[in-house]
């Protein structure tokens, strides 16, 4: 490909609204456009580099014997309304009546789909196992589409599906997609740590996590020094806090009501008071569609919504609505507390470290009045029928894991692995018959890779200030020839001949063959990131030789013209080895 | 691939909603399953053959030049209200509000988008000419979807959209693009043929759109017998037909009123009037949002749509609602006709045809009544200002063009190409500087090609009563090793290591490794249409020998074991360079 003839619109400018480097970047070599909040255009580089991924993902995908289909975007919305997930997944999802009436989603995710495909297809143990994939489309109408295609509306990705008789069958392709996602992140050039996860409202009995540590993450990992444990923030398992010592040494004084007039926050009751968040209790209102359930974690702590998701058995839970929180309360938001509460809730769930506090301050359930000294055990039950201490909050500096330190870390989550059991088979009627004639739903795993998320995460591992530094294997090429003296007619012909002779030997090139000086070019060749730039200057070309600069190392390397091609073609395969998976 | 590890679930039964070889053909082949009216999923061998197609778009584009780019599907309503297609594409384009309250439109093509992008990409001529191309869903909700993908909401499209400085150039990309799709096509197996054609909502000054011809096809072509002239029908310029003797020699009665209660049809009023839709006179109402369009035809022809949109400059014209049609006339539905309506109508377009009548039977303007003896020129005007008289209808059975007889045929329509000269750039500010400093719009050409009409066009092309015979470049495999007998240890274990031949030496091959009977293999291998089969059974083994069969042939033919791969790689050979372009 000649510069001249393709577009490539460098920007100098870090743009505005783009926080992150990925998105910055993307933006600045002409990766891609904004078309409108959260959607872009990919251009021709940006576009080579995402269909290098997801050659990848094919090539691994299916050495690892899945079946690559393709299903619709546009999707029933009544197979959703079958599995319940289009409550679970709100707003989020779009939703839309075409002219017959009928009512449509766009497909934020396949299970629905694919799993009727298989209620209609699958009849035997004998079709089984089964592993169909597709890369494509998905679509989330996101609240706050940022940091460019990480939190976007439309992404690509790889989503795969398995179908077996056994659970034991369901564990080995689990594993071979674990597997290959190693692979296919190795041969993406990222570093990568896999964690635990949660399944949140996928469900399903086991996850795993594939994470690419980086400051810019929306995901936190949480890990031990020594690598015994790591899990994502949403799943990882925190100790119980020792009880606090006054809770054992000395009864403290009788619950005690104090006007707090318009102070709602933590922080401003803690202002006000004159107390630490670690003092307060946080009373949080939950609904379900057959009642609500309260949570209570301490002031600085956070509720983890997968936790509580899973304490609940994978149903659907929800922030309740302001009218929901008066009726239980008799308050207005900002006072809640657990007093007097236990008989009107579904669930009231308290996490250890408030179970362990000696007393603590916490709302009155009634406007404007917080209430201290409240005992837990004493002032609120911690046992009983509706009543569970257990951990459902997030880990935070100082927890532990099995008595080891929790570390933490920011990532972006590039892949996600979910055994999914029977949770969608036997809501759609996805049966075989096993060896003994009995009817028995599937059990399904599933397995997503966010094909624009390995680029950016590319990205944010591997910048400088002068721009992208990309892995060699989704480069958008590998090698650019860089003319500096395109008006003296040696320079053209030797780069022309020198490009030429990379075409001919299959090589991934560009030309830049555009007039010009010669800043502009290297600064536009560091922006846009190829990995090995072959420099046709005119005092070089006169001693007959030209330069090689790798985009990763600083230093140029002066070679004879004769034996430019091979020495690429050496580079080149010493860069794909380090990123070769069976080697 | 092993045949007992995929997916290839055929049906015998033809499926009772499918109405043409190719949905019936994609369906009992298993390529195919329908999710929703109009939607389906590829299942594993169709989306080979899919992905094989979308190769040589892509390597043919590649080759012309275009650079390949990703828009995204769901795109700002805004963009289309600014060129005023969002009206054009009535309730065919999805919309939908977001959570934030903007309105977007699922993506049925993508000028608005690319020229928005051109609008900031694009500065000078020195960037110019610039082909972008991408391969991407596109969806329509058409009211009533059919014949499988040819009509379905949601298909793959490629469509390129090129900007130039001036018309000598966009005429230069133009033939680039023929040119291309004429490789595309025939590397693609398919017969077509090229013809004239009306760009209608598309706008702008050429058209050439590429056929395949065939019974099911929803296009008409019309050409004449040497060759002369084509076009499809949309576009097909008819001759005026010759002044009706009658309405040169004698002078006919004065007009008459006839009651005609409830008759409103033209068939029901020739019924009761014992007269033929050639003597009526069909009166038509149409509106635009400035004003009513009235057009007449006789009653045995039909309005063409096209050159009505023509006739009123390329602006949105559509059939006028019930409360306009009586506003006009006065009159129920059915009864309109155009005497003393000329002053009340924007445009009144006449047909030739009904020009050269001697008189006719129209409506009366008055519910339940019609009129008989209306003389054109005498009852209503032929000329005026705003009066007309021109081509507007379909051409038929006996028509002419240029003195020649036109022939009809059906076809499906693979592509198109359109000059859209400054349509789009103007409305939407994609300008370039010129070389004396200008400011002038991009002048654009816009190419689609329906990727999933290629597949099910070379099934209507290719196929017998045993099901699909692919084209060897476009089939989900091009050999089928069948074994037959694989309960036999030594057929089993020859045909094992004759697929792994094939296998090694870089063959796209299948092997039938399941157990059963031969007649069940054979019905499948020939219904899947894979090119080459290669049967491994005892018999033939015992001799040293295994058979090759083509399924467009109904030879077999006995071949050396030793010999059969390279046998193979012969025949190949010989099918693709029938479909090579270079040769």
């Amino acid at each position: 490909m000649r510069y001249s003839q393709t577009l490539i619109p460098t920007v100098k400018e870090v743009p505005a609204d783009a926080e992150i480097p990925s998105h910055q970047l993307m933006l600045r070599a002409g990766i891609m456009r904004k078309v409108a909040s959260g959607t872009y255009t990919y251009l021709p580089i940006g576009w080579r580099s995402i269909l290098k991924v997801m050659n990848i993902v094919r090539e691994e995908m299916d050495r690892a014997g899945a079946l690559e289909i393709l299903m619709p975007a546009v999707q029933p919305l009544e197979l959703w309304q079958r599995t319940g997930r289009d409550v679970d997944y709100g707003e989020t999802m779009t939703r839309f009546i075409d002219r017959h009436g009928r009512g449509n989603v766009l497909a934020p995710t396949a299970e629905e789909v694919v799993t009727d495909l298989a209620s209609h297809e699958i009849n035997s143990y004998k079709q089984l196992p089964l592993n169909l994939y597709q890369i494509s489309f998905k679509f989330r109408d996101e609240f706050r589409p940022r940091f460019g295609v990480l939190r976007s509306r439309e992404f690509i990705m790889k989503d795969a599906y398995s179908f077996h008789a056994t659970p034991e069958c369901l564990d080995k392709t689990y594993h071979t997609m674990y597997d290959t996602y190693c692979r296919i992140f190795r041969r993406c050039g990222l570093e990568y740590v896999i964690v635990e996860a949660e399944t949140g409202e996928m469900g399903g009995s086991g996850s795993h996590q594939f994470t690419v540590p980086c400051e810019s993450g929306e995901d936190v990992i949480v890990y031990t020094q020594d690598g015994s444990y790591a899990a994502n923030i949403e799943k990882a398992e925190v100790d119980p806090l020792p009880k606090q010592p006054s809770a054992v040494s000395h009864q403290p004084p009788a619950m005690e009501e104090v006007h707090t007039p318009g102070v709602g926050s933590i922080e401003a009751v803690c202002a006000f008071l004159k107390t630490r968040p670690a003092d307060m209790i946080k009373t949080l209102v939950y609904k379900m569609d057959d009642g609500i359930v309260m949570v209570l974690v301490r002031g600085d702590h956070d509720v983890n919504t997968e936790k509580l998701t899973q304490a609940v058995g994978g149903r659907h839970v929800e922030m309740a609505d302001e009218a929901a929180i008066v009726g239980l309360t008799g308050a207005a938001v900002g006072f809640a507390g657990p007093q007097g509460l236990v008989g009107k809730v579904k669930h009231l769930f308290i996490d250890h470290s408030v179970a362990a506090m000696a007393s603590g301050v916490t709302g009155a359930n009634k406007t404007d009045y917080h209430v201290r000294n409240v005992v837990p055990g004493r002032d609120f039950p911690l046992d009983g029928a509706d009543v569970k201490v257990c951990d459902i909050r997030n880990a935070t500096e100082g927890d532990t894991h099995k008595g080891k330190k929790l570390l933490f870390k920011r990532g972006i989550e590039v892949g996600q692995v979910f055994k999914l059991g029977a949770k969608y088979s036997a809501k759609l009627a996805a049966s075989f018959l096993d060896e003994k004639g009995e009817q028995n739903p599937c059990l399904m795993g599933c397995y997503g890779i966010g094909i624009n998320r390995i680029v950016a995460s590319a990205i944010e591992l591997g910048h400088d200030e002068n721009g992208i530094i990309w892995p060699v294997s989704i480069a958008p090429y590998e090698v650019i020839v860089t003319s500096v003296g395109q008006e003296d007619e040696v320079v053209a012909s030797t780069a022309e001949r020198i490009y030429k002779e990379f075409v001919a030997k299959g090589i991934d090139v560009i030309f830049d063959d555009r007039p010009g000086r010669a800043g502009v070019k290297f600064k536009d060749a560091d922006l846009i990131g190829i990995p090995i730039r072959v420099t046709v200057g005119k005092k070089a070309v006169a001693e007959g030789n030209v330069e090689i600069k790798l985009r990763a190392a600083s230093e140029n390397k002066a070679v004879p013209i004769s034996t430019v091609v091979d020495e690429v073609v050496r580079i080149l395969a010493e860069l794909k080895a380090k990123l070769n998976v069976d080697s």
